[in-house]
């Protein structure tokens, strides 16, 4: 018994059978005798549906009024899950982000989380009242509707078990917990029962999409329980702490991979102290996060300077770094959209220095060719062609957990 | 120059295409120096589409739920006229029904509006923006949504424009203006240029839904100038004010049908005090709206009552009349819903007593038979079979405003 947080992706409650589904959910916590909030997206492709109609009408519309059209989508979806929860017979109230006291910065789009005025909540929680507030939204100072962006509402989640100080956050999706890689790629992927925030947060950012690296950060930093598990199997998920009781066989607790990736080189920049500061400090002032920095030795007086960012943000570094081609001072730039990362994730590795050469001996055998490489205490990360992620995600696979590692 | 209010329905704001129609509309009267609000409805099946969701999950579904389903859909549709405004240049900004100050009393599905806090509307107008308002809804004294019910956005419009002291309420329709009878049922059925408040109010009540009667009413008691006008035409629209300059040669203003009403008999009532009270206080308290009522001398010692509710509402007042009928004490009760009212109105007939002779006239001319008359002192309304309601329109217009009328 205690106060658990349930957040429900977009799949989970993308039609009326599954919005029942997620009562029935819901609702079998509560009658446990547990205060239930639930945090619900958007239904299935609301949100695309949405983004369609604007973009018919205004392709440059502000991102102001985008978030006061998307911010609808989870309102739909929490009303009707209260409706199902009703129907069940259960208290239950929907709360928007705004009635929840989800008060965000103000970066329309893309809104961070500045606290939680948990007053409402907690007075619907005192009345027994099971809760749902909508994922992803909130408001400004200015009484304006937010989203939150990418990964949105598993950050409201845990934001919202982080100022209840609930005892599980739970977030319900369509896989059933966290895997060594994906089970819908890899044949003998193993589901973890536990992983820690640092290995999960290595994982989420490496493009693992079981949750988003801005809710598993909150988490750790609030130290909120999480777990990861199936709206449809029944079955426990992966649980993410601090630290792990049962520590893995494997060195690694998985392998990952990013399609969403470009990689851009600067060819030819002069060896001098402040260039990285100048390139690096431009890409942040417009908001283009960049990934992997390496930085090698050019032809003469010059070096190189490769980086990734996210595929749909190459276009913007590219012209951002051509408009500044004089003060950055380079002779070429390069651009490759035809790459992928893929990665392994393990706090076992810190000891284990055979670890990354095991990775690169396997994508050797699979005659899988590496452009840049990229190493953290807890991960490997390896750029490799678009075409080659899926073998290279199995190639790993099989080297560490496959049947013949005796390890496992 | 002054403050306009603009208030467009589901209609105006169907699709991409009349969303640009509206902006365009908004715009210009916004380039001619005007400050201005407009009011919106859902597009036009958004809130059917939402009704239909909502009873596939639970058809009893909690009111206070289907207010926060429901309010979505004005919630888009303000968006994204918020974005064609955008797309044309023009400082723009859409609020939702909290936002905007639009306080209610706490009856989901049917609030009334108690004030409009109207700080957040000015501050954005002295920016100059234009500013557009979710219609039909508003917030409770618990920061819950609810909408307004039947006719909410004219109500809506209205309040704001009371509230604001705007110059002119302009109430945009796929009509373009109040006519002596239904355009598209009576051929030469002409557009009025005036029509006083009163007047107004009995055709809305009649069923000419051209404007809802609590908008009317509303527009009234502040005098807040009204205009009816088509968003489509372009044409001038129909001015609704406390006093018309011109008046009309005919003693009607027009004449209006309802078809959603049904007659309710309840036969060998006892002839003592009190029995009317008990039957409309009952019905009251189960919020169904009685509109005729008539009582008339029954058989031996008994009186008759008969009065006339809302269809949707003829199957509840029928079982909560039986489950008192001991309590009420009557023989027998009859109900009818193939009938239809049929009324003239117009301040002229005060003064011609001869008015309601000849619309019973030109209804025997017809051999159209009248089962009940009502009568007030700028009104004339008659029962009628259900299939004989067109018919009885167009004899009544033809008497009034036909070739053969001299006074025209």
């Amino acid at each position: 018994m205690g106060l658990i947080v349930q957040k429900f992706g977009g799949t989970s409650v993308a039609n009326a059978d599954r919005i029942r589904n997620v009562a029935r959910i819901i609702t079998e916590t509560y009658q446990k005798g547990n205060s239930v909030i639930a945090v619900l997206s958007a239904q299935g492709d609301t949100t695309d549906d949405l983004i369609e109609k604007a973009a018919e009408i205004n392709p440059k519309a502000s991102k102001r009024e985008m978030d006061m059209l998307l911010s609808t989508g989870e309102q739909i979806s929490c009303a009707l899950c209260a409706m199902a929860i009703e129907a069940l017979g259960y208290p239950v109230i929907s709360l928007t982000g705004w009635q929840a006291g989800m008060k965000t910065n103000s970066g329309y789009g893309n809104a961070r989380i500045k606290r939680l005025e948990a007053e409402r909540i907690g007075a619907e929680l005192d009345k027994k009242s099971i809760v749902i507030v909508t994922g992803f939204q909130g408001i400004n100072k200015f009484d304006d509707v937010t989203t939150l962006g990418r990964g949105g509402s598993d950050t409201s989640a845990v934001a919202i078990a982080a100022a209840m100080h609930a005892d599980l956050c739970q977030i319900y999706t369509d896989v059933d917990g966290v895997y060594t890689a994906d089970p819908r790629l890899v044949k003998n992927a193993k589901k973890l029962e536990e992983i820690t925030f640092d290995e999960m947060l290595e994982l989420a950012t490496l493009g693992a999409q079981v949750l988003h690296n801005r809710s598993v950060e909150m988490a750790k930093r609030y130290n909120v329980n999480l777990e990861v598990i199936s709206s449809f199997s029944g079955q426990p998920g992966t649980k993410v702490k601090e630290v792990v009781k049962t520590m893995e066989k494997s060195h690694i607790s998985g392998v990952a991979k990013d399609k969403n990736i470009a990689r851009l080189a600067l060819v030819g920049l002069a060896d001098e102290p402040g260039i990285a500061f100048r390139i690096f400090s431009l890409l942040a002032k417009h908001s283009i996060n960049v990934d992997i920095i390496l930085q090698s030795i050019g032809r003469g007086n010059t070096k190189d300077i490769s980086f990734t960012v996210q595929k749909t943000d190459m276009e913007d570094a590219k012209k951002l770094l051509e408009e500044n081609r004089s003060s950055i001072g380079f002779q070429e730039i390069d651009v490759n959209a035809n790459i992928a990362k893929v990665s392994i994730v393990g706090a076992g590795m810190i000891n284990n220095p055979g670890v990354a050469a095991n990775m690169f001996e396997a994508l050797y055998d699979g005659g899988i060719n590496i452009h840049m490489i990229s190493t953290s205490e807890i991960k490997v990360s390896v750029l490799v062609d678009i075409e080659d992620t899926d073998r290279a995600v199995q190639v790993i696979h099989d080297k560490f957990y496959g049947e013949f590692n005796s390890d496992r």
